[in-house]
């Protein structure tokens, strides 16, 4: 099976996390006027004693036609991915009550100034990048437990744009 | 008074906060040698039951010279800026055990490509940017109780470049 991808918007992706985008929000105004705040993006799970860290993903770009083989979620926390770059990039998601597979794999396309805040449970493909590498920040839980399921699809998706 | 920015490096910004940045880390490699993991460039802490949460600020532009008149401190939380542009901006910093003025004032310039994770109880200017409106994306913490406290200096410092 062939998937494309869609656009990414607050609405669609709302069963598999936040939107992290300015686009629709309006801003608090501080600092006395100098800053527009766009606030209440998303907030960080944290279960089972985690803690919030920062970190920095640097990803090789994929070449397409790409075999979606595997997925991954993350039991105990938030994963956010935010592009330090501004291109677009896509998603891979499958909501946390379903098995990843042709049926239930959706794939939605970042604008390069979108990023995704991935809820806890909820599976999705490693980031992707496309064209070049490229790097993330990325805000998720470190803490003690096992916070990582693989589940290795029985049927490929060949994800396209 | 005049002072001028000092580069922004892990070392010399220690007293008041971490620089998220890759130079320097020796990266993991995970998704199966796709990803470059730079990790533990920050924690996030949250005292006084506070969460994380992530933001946009979109500042404007100030003119240099600047006159800092007035400090901030987050008792109950630390907090991140990350540029999403990749232009110098100044950093303006006391450590937690001083008051600010004209001697214990330092301003640090990022290269445009290294954030900061401001520590709780770190005197800091409002976040400053250079040339043309810039957002920055903001990890810090919301929840109860005060969390802003405010200094207005007795002796004004002009920021130069």
């Amino acid at each position: 099976m062939i998937i494309n991808p869609e656009p990414l918007t607050r609405e669609t992706f709302k069963p598999f996390g936040d939107v992290l985008e300015t686009a629709g929000i309006k801003p608090g105004l501080i600092n006395q006027g100098h800053t527009q705040k766009f606030s209440g993006l998303a907030n960080i799970t944290l279960a089972n004693e985690g803690r919030a860290q920062i970190s920095i993903y640097r990803s090789r770009a994929i070449e397409l036609p790409f075999r979606i083989l595997m997925m991954e979620r993350h039991p105990f926390g938030s994963q956010a991915f935010f592009p330090l770059h501004d291109r677009p990039f896509p998603v891979v998601v499958v909501s946390a009550d379903n098995i990843p597979g042709p049926d239930t794999i959706r794939v939605f396309l970042s604008n390069g100034r979108q990023g995704v805040n991935i809820h806890p449970g909820v599976w999705h493909h490693y980031q992707l990048t496309l064209d070049k590498t490229s790097d993330y920040l990325v805000i998720d839980r470190g803490g003690p437990g096992d916070n990582c399921d693989e589940y290795q699809l029985e049927q490929e998706v060949i994800l396209n744009l």
